[in-house]
């Protein structure tokens, strides 16, 4: 059939066309199937919204990139023809009816993903289904592989490669600020990538990006790398597995991470960067992606196994994420943590040793027997300081930066104690929507500072913590939610009165 | 945040926005996030798609039924501020996650999909959950009493009630045509809606439509019924459950038909005009939607079940579905096989006995003994006709309607046998196929006729079927697509040829 284009200018993540009522039955088509569109040797299949009013009976309605693909101009002809489904929605049916699919299965989904073949509707499905299903080890090491094979991968000429991840869900773990520059301080070679915040308060990319440019291009990270050895790059702009960020957009609606998807996630872009020796890090605790030890462990041994069938050594440390790591919640005021530590200070202890364990780990993975002790040194003796400015400075950085250039929100309240007690436990989750409350991480300089950790003796009145801002309305709503979710429990000092004639004598 | 309207003329089935990636950042919203949009008393919550091209840096972009419900001006301020997700979000996670979810969760969960609060993603996380962890009959009964209650319900003053349905999969199964006019000859109330093909040739509404008007509203439907005994109702414009048939948008890319969904979705139409007894006719057989006796059982034992939670009589007509019944596929060439059996022909046999014994059941659900036989005699002594061309007056058709009447496809293919021997089988979809690319049932003329059915001798260059269209362009097409499935097997007489001596005598 023959329709005259019209250009709609909205796009809905989906390659798709709005057809008037008419025409679909005339072709036999309802909503939602698809339809081969061509103009001048140019083709595309995209998915079919019906209309009466968006389009006249015999005009189509290209929606943004349906129009760029064909380019056909506004009121020129177009051929159309109905199409079938792609064939991964079978076997998305396949995986619901809790069958494995095979390696060409696979591929040929994380294909059809790639290139935006598969419908919103379709791709939920895949998650749901996904989520409820899972995958055994054989076909996540192929959906990893076939990620990786869905976009760049790099090289580089000095390797080993080595690389760290964390699983996320514990706010305040700015530790890659650190690691990265300890591990390429060693010589050591270090190309991190990093996100940005999802609903998280800061990503490392986040973080970052108050010092230096983040969005590199694969070019930029490998000249980088090879160069200082480290590098803190954003992955969004290097195009590595992009099958993954097509997945998290119906991920993150329906608020799952499917077990398979993550750690092939994870793993897609430390296969894409070719990296030999990877540490994971898995925070575990209440109000973390991972609650228990015996999850934590589960998660532990698929990377380890997934490892293995990818050619990448693994080592994870599950550590504890019940509380943050540090006390500093938010872009400026996590920098200025991490860095005070490079400049020397020997606090928050947690943000140290775990700095130093992790980096350890990675040292001792590539056959240092004294890895954590190695790690120590080169933050104590400046060496990781001096390799940070280097980083720094390859990516358009301050190469002086120090802790005190950087600004934190110039608004700020301090939230101090009701009652004197000893901190019970801290709500992670609770922090994280106060300081995005306040703006974080999009406002650089809001977030929140905890003066009083889990254990620590709070006497009436004092500070808890400190919740900054960039924009004054933004803080008073941080406030007002602070007040009402309560994310630091101070528990009274005597746990419970014991009478004293119930003390007898064995 | 205040934003300034800007219409955008397209609408993708959900209630959306398209904003400015700046103003999300300044909001901490992402893509497909919520945001509760309002202006003037008036508000909505849209889900929010992203871009930095459809709308300006201020601006935000009103989908068709956004902009309607909200009722702003292209260019007036509205006020925009974050929403959060639908509570019934959460219990998609509770049924992937292999919960029972209660009566209120239900409910809320399909208040949800009626106001068209849930997204296509959501959505179809929702039937892909059902398919795969099912629902228990509690679940189910609520379920179904969630969707009557999301449309119009209709009782009548004559009561009680009968009502049939066929769950579907068998083409040419155009036995609603006479079941209604005979349980109405007898004096019985029978509200019968039907619904129009989704992937079959004809539903019966489109084979109705060819000589009645079938878009009747709920109080039509019940002046009617009242008047006549009986009606050829559409579901679509009745707003019955209409919960159901946004459903199955999300089902019908998917290919999906979740069982629990499946059961809701035949019962809560009936729920809704009061049927007291119910016939459910289950085709089964290769190539139809209950391949087994086994799975027919199962959907006949929960039909009775739920029904005895709905307070309403169940029996089930399992039956054979494994080639067409009768021999004509497609609106008018079906009108005519239907009618010219009230007219008194006495073929196809498998029509009128399937007929006289659904119509039987039904008469006897009533307390009628002899149902079968009544029914019988209501088809030979011309009542049955009589009450047909009543209906058929009442929805505005011609009240001495002929099956001579009605025009088939001018354009038309006798398909011969290549071999002679006996039909072996008979691909149920294949017909569907070819009848639906000759045009059915858009083109009410088009469509095809048996002449031989499965157990039916055959002899080189007899006609095996016939192809009937309204389009000759359509109907080679058609007649390409049969060259190649080759719908109607022919077996050679000889099944096997044994060697002499191995009959040897026992």
């Amino acid at each position: 059939m023959k329709l005259k284009a019209k250009y709609v200018d909205v796009d809905t993540g989906e390659i798709s066309v709005v057809m008037h009522d008419f025409d679909c039955a005339e072709m036999g088509i309802r909503e939602r199937d698809r339809v081969k569109v061509g103009h001048e040797g140019k083709t595309t299949v995209a998915i079919v919204t019906t209309s009466d009013t968006v389009v006249k009976k015999g005009e189509i309605g290209l929606l943004g990139s349906t129009f760029h693909t064909i380019g056909a101009e506004d009121k020129e002809m177009v051929d159309v023809m109905a199409s079938s489904k792609p064939e991964s929605v079978e076997y998305i049916r396949k995986k619901m009816d809790g069958a494995e699919l095979n390696t060409a299965e696979i591929n040929t989904l994380i294909t059809d993903i790639s290139s935006r073949t598969l419908s919103n509707i379709e791709l939920s499905a895949y998650v749901t289904a996904l989520y409820i299903q899972g995958m055994n080890l054989r076909e996540t090491a192929d959906l990893t592989k076939a990620m990786v094979a869905s976009g760049e991968t790099i090289s580089f000429d000095n390797g080993p490669v080595y690389d760290f991840h964390s699983v996320g869900g514990c706010p305040g773990n700015k530790i890659t600020l650190l690691v990265v520059p300890i591990v390429a301080a060693a010589g050591c070679t270090i190309p991190k990538t990093s996100s940005r915040a999802i609903s998280s308060a800061a990503g490392t990319s986040d973080i970052v990006e108050v010092f230096a440019n983040v969005a590199l291009s694969p070019v930029q990270l490998k000249t980088i790398t090879e160069k200082v050895g480290g590098v803190f790059a954003w992955g969004g702009s290097l195009n590595l597995a992009p099958a993954d960020d097509l997945i998290i957009k119906a991920e993150y609606p329906l608020g799952i991470d499917p077990h398979a998807q993550l750690l092939a996630s994870v793993m897609s872009k430390k296969k894409a960067v070719g990296a030999n020796y990877l540490v994971i890090d898995i925070p575990m605790g209440v109000g973390t992606k991972v609650p228990t030890m015996e999850e934590a462990k589960v998660y532990a041994r698929d990377f380890i196994q997934l490892g293995e069938q990818l050619d990448i050594k693994v080592e994870c440390a599950i550590t504890y994420g019940g509380q943050p790591v540090g006390r500093a919640i938010g872009p400026a005021l996590e920098s200025i943590e991490a860095i005070s530590i490079l400049e020397g200070a020997k606090t928050p202890n947690s943000v140290v040793e775990k700095t130093v364990s992790i980096a350890g780990m990675l040292f001792e993975m590539g056959g240092d027997y004294q890895g954590a002790e190695k790690a120590r040194q080169l933050l104590e003796n400046g060496r990781a300081l001096k390799k940070f400015r280097e980083i720094v400075e390859a990516q358009g950085g301050n190469p002086d930066i120090k802790s005190s250039d950087i600004k934190v929100g110039q608004f700020n309240v301090d939230v101090i104690a009701k009652q004197s007690g000893y901190v019970g436990g801290i709500m992670n989750k609770a922090l994280v929507r106060i300081a995005r409350t306040a703006g974080s991480p999009n406002d650089k300089g809001a977030g929140l500072v905890i003066s009083k950790k889990v254990g620590n003796k709070v006497d009436k009145g004092e500070t808890i913590f400190t919740i900054y801002a960039d924009n004054e309305w933004k803080l008073q709503e941080a406030v007002k939610l602070a007040v009402r979710l309560e994310p630091i429990e101070i528990q009274g000092m005597v746990l419970a009165r014991v009478p004293s004639f119930s003390r007898v004598s064995l």
